[in-house]
């Protein structure tokens, strides 16, 4: 399956539409903003500061140019334009000769440059690639990518050709699948060579590792391609996989391919959050054991979320499993947009799955308390890598939608937008996430396939005023259009109950309510505290309000009275309506209680 | 009411005459070895060596004389006897001729003593005095006792009279409740004085704190008796406790005892396990907030629950209230034995209720992982206060057990024992935690009061042969004896539910299982893994089983099969024999999973 590229996907209308409009208007030029004040971009002039910039504010910089690239196609937007400019400008200006770009280390330890495998040097390489080649292709500055090819160049000869670089694998993935593009880009087979060389390289000898932390955590335990299980740094192996993915598809490398199948099903089998989040352990940001998803202290990085949906978009090009795209839209509805706070402007860089108000204010008066709950967004972190990557993210939306298999044209996300390709001029129209209705036109000749999600409680299905009985192959829907074809398709949604494996700790006992592709959550402002002693003995009754606000009131026990610590009976409750509203609208009313899982 | 002291209380043969003969024979000598090992007792003769004691070395020492002493007398031991002797002599020939004894202060940094609140220096004064009471209570040795209010009465001159000490409380209460002893012991009216003066000075000025910690931390937030939460370091908050009921007693200050009523209802019905641990919160060894009770990461730590016994037993001198030594028999049947290993040799710091063996061996694996849970008990720590406090305590367990109330003897604890006070000479053989049954035979003319317990099922009383309906006033039943009585009590005994309060997060849905007063838990190696998801439907056919070891059969659910890690049905289960023990008695047969809360 190729994606249909972002490009080629007009939005209309409709639920996502919203969202990447304020990503235009809203969130790049605040994301702008915070990253002005901080310094990010003054770095780029490469000029010493009283305060040097972290080691990675050039991929903050980069993923801000990426996501604003894409948006210049479709939001153009004179400020933003000439930041972009400026911006070049810096990096090209600044280059060393060699190719060689760092804010940081050409600037404070020019003797240190790719000596030392931890501080993400190359990381910030692969992502200035990404955004050239971006800028590139939506033809807003072609600068940047002549000054990445040279710098692409660069690494080629340090690290492949001479190899006398201080290491040989970057201990922060991303400079793998940065070349992979920029071979897709280019044609310049070297640099799919230097990435097969960067993926090869990497666990087979005893490099450099962080003080805090094991082999696995970079994914350097073994050769990517003995790893089984997903481990380490979250959103480390997530790139690393993709890359995997990319240099297994492109090369016919089975055996990678394979790897990256065993991967996703451990992930997705035995380490993934009802959210689509993953990565739980908030020390090193990482997977840590199967089933092992604590709710509150769920870490589930917004930026490892992000890269599972990359992954998921690769595998699926290799094979177009809806399983792939059930996942990647697990996460899209749910652990990544509830990053974004509803007005843009705010960023979760955690995402936790049940949030303790007062206990996070108890955390807050103790100094060094290890790992305080973080329960409101902020605008920007001094780790602030999750901002720029929603931005650049719900940029190239589009990109994720449809896909060429073959001769047939498949339907893979449901987003009112429009495309062409098969033979087939598409226009979709839907209020997925709020109702499953799809209203489908095609005119032309091909073959169309329409993903059926996992969630759907039914399917009907009417093409050109006429009931179909759908017939489903591996969760896809095959039609045949000729000339101009009208499908209506109507996917069920009633709030359900899901289940946790019991394995999970956390959730053992207790259950979710999901709605369609959203995972619903209670929060205080709506319910009062004490809600993860909610039981919800049943959804028969549950009412779903479409209004304004997207809720949906169930009927529910809540504890009764106060009880002693402890007592022999168990606990009376009383009856009360419980409000649910999408786990991705949590946070916006300020500090307070939220639930997922209830009994 | 008046405890009758230790030094009255013969033990017989029983549950508890076990633990304090191994305490005897095996773990007073253990932990002497592993102490002369690690270098305390050597650092009593106070020469400079290449590592530097820990400032807190005295303490443990300290801890282990009193403990010790207490042995002594019924359990006189020669080698024993000669490390006592060699350790007082060491203590008084390096004494300062002012009285100051410090191993760490006067060798190494002797311009510094009494000058840095957060270096226990007090602390290890006030353990150093409890062990001389102690010795001298006992008829071990009186030379310390002589040292110790030499050094008593130097703290009086610097800290009360001259006040040039650099801080005014220490910054670890324990001070406090060893000078109320020693004024008890010897009648000196200043050491009252000074422990009053040491509580009444805490909190009423910003005295220097510890950097990673906040006022609570040491409870120096407010004035002491202004403090109605417990709050921070969970020994600090009941050795100060302790020392609060003490000198609120005494001096009859009823601010000071309406106080200490105030904190216990705090920890009481807001912050104790149902173990009988207290302080939650592994950053800071901690209470946090109310209902914050997690089961794994319980902290919980030995001392804690020994100092909760010991406020406990103060508490109840004041007000004799059954509740209190409800409180102190839960922690002393389930958290504290839980603390030390079955063959008296391992030890617990921390005393989690809830093990994930998979999950401890994980956090292993990465270093600098924040808290690692520690499933298997240790012979010594790096801060070893917890195996003295247990040896201590396990050897003065008699003082808990029988109080004079006016002209009533009040059994508080049943233990196999005999006793003579308020002219009844009383005998009590019991089966206690296995069984209910107690037979009391009681000779003399008096009045006999007994605790009922709060675990019972049901009671039954015979008097001589007959049937009798207990008068219980408060949870006391009184008797009285006039010549030679026979009482046999059977209090009833079922394996029942206890419920949690719904407010605590980490056991809503759940229950426990308890049995008299043991709280039960299920083993790995009885059951297999997956503990935390396992269904205890009724426990109408529970089988209880008083062999060799004590165990419960009890049928119960478990995961059938694997599954998906998400689904729309709820996880079927199948039925099986779930095998519990008491929790006193977990990690005994290697690392492995542990469970006390059920579905």
């Amino acid at each position: 399956m190729t994606p249909v590229g972002f490009d080629r996907v007009t939005f209309s209308d409709g639920f996502w539409q919203k969202i990447r409009a304020q990503n235009a208007a809203i969130s790049i030029k605040n994301v702008y903003r915070r990253f002005e004040e901080t310094g990010r971009f003054a770095a780029l002039r490469c000029q010493k500061q009283k305060e040097p910039p972290h080691i990675f504010y050039d991929s903050d910089v980069a993923k801000w140019l990426e996501g604003a690239a894409y948006l210049q196609r479709e939001f153009p937007d004179e400020e933003v334009r000439s930041i972009i400019d400026e911006a070049v400008n810096a990096i090209v200006e600044n280059q060393l000769p060699c190719g060689y770009f760092n804010s940081y280390f050409q600037v404070y330890e020019p003797d240190k440059i790719f000596t030392r495998r931890t501080e993400h040097e190359l990381y910030c390489a692969g992502h200035l690639i990404e955004a050239a080649v971006a800028l590139d292709v939506c033809g807003v500055n072609g600068r940047l990518l002549a000054a990445m090819r040279k710098y692409a160049d660069y690494i080629y000869l340090r690290f492949y050709v001479r190899r006398d670089a201080g290491f040989t694998t970057c201990g922060h993935p991303e400079i793998e699948l940065a070349l992979v593009r920029l071979y897709l880009h280019t044609g310049e087979k070297r640099y799919l060579t230097l990435a097969k060389f960067f993926l090869d390289e990497r666990g087979v000898r005893e490099e450099e590792i962080y003080p805090f932390a094991d082999r696995a955590y970079d994914q350097s335990h073994m050769p990517v391609r003995m790893q089984r299980e997903a481990a380490g740094h979250a959103v480390r192996a997530l790139y690393l996989y993709s890359a995997m993915a990319d240099v297994g598809r492109i090369a016919g490398d089975e055996q990678l391919i394979d790897t990256c199948r065993a991967l996703y099903r451990d992930v997705a089998d035995k380490k993934l959050y009802v959210t689509g989040g993953v990565g739980s352990g908030w020390f090193g940001e990482r997977f840590t054991i199967p089933y092992d998803l604590p709710n509150a202290d769920a870490y589930a990085e917004t930026c490892a979320a992000i890269a599972l949906a990359l992954f998921c978009h690769r595998l699926a090009q290799t094979d177009n499993r809806a399983e792939y795209h059930a996942t990647l839209e697990r996460a899209l509805y749910n652990s990544i947009l509830a990053a974004e706070s509803a007005n843009g402007k705010g960023f979760f860089y955690e995402n936790p799955l049940e949030a303790d108000a007062r206990y996070a204010k108890y955390a807050n008066t103790i100094p060094g308390f290890p790992h305080k709950p973080l329960l409101q967004r902020a605008e920007v972190f001094g780790c602030s890598c999750c901002p720029p990557n929603l931005v650049r993210f719900f940029a190239q939306l589009g990109g994720f939608v449809y896909g060429e298999e073959g001769e047939v044209l498949t339907v893979n996300q449901y987003v009112s937008s429009q495309v062409s390709a098969c033979g087939i001029r598409l226009s979709v129209q839907t209020d997925i996430p709020f109702s499953g209705n799809v209203d489908i036109r095609a005119d032309g000749r091909g073959t169309l396939s329409l993903r059926l999600p996992a969630w759907r409680t039914f399917t009907h299905c009417e093409v050109d005023g006429k009931h179909v009985v759908l017939q489903e192959i591996d969760d896809y829907a095959y039609f045949e259009v000729e000339g101009s074809t009208h499908v209506k398709l109507v996917f069920g949604m009633q709030p359900r109950f899901v289940y946790a494996n019991e394995r999970v700790r956390a959730d053992s006992g207790r259950k979710a309510v999901e709605y369609g592709p959203l995972v619903m959550c209670a929060e205080q402002a709506d319910n009062g505290d004490e809600l993860f002693s909610v039981e919800i003995p049943s959804l028969e009754n549950a009412v779903v309000s479409c209004g304004k606000d997207f809720k949906i009131l169930v009927p529910a026990l809540r504890l009764r009275t106060e009880s002693s610590l402890y007592g022999y009976s168990a606990p009376q409750k009383q009856p009360f309506t419980l409000t649910l509203i999408p786990y991705y609208r949590w946070a916006n009313r300020g500090e307070n209680d939220m639930q997922i899982w209830f009994l």
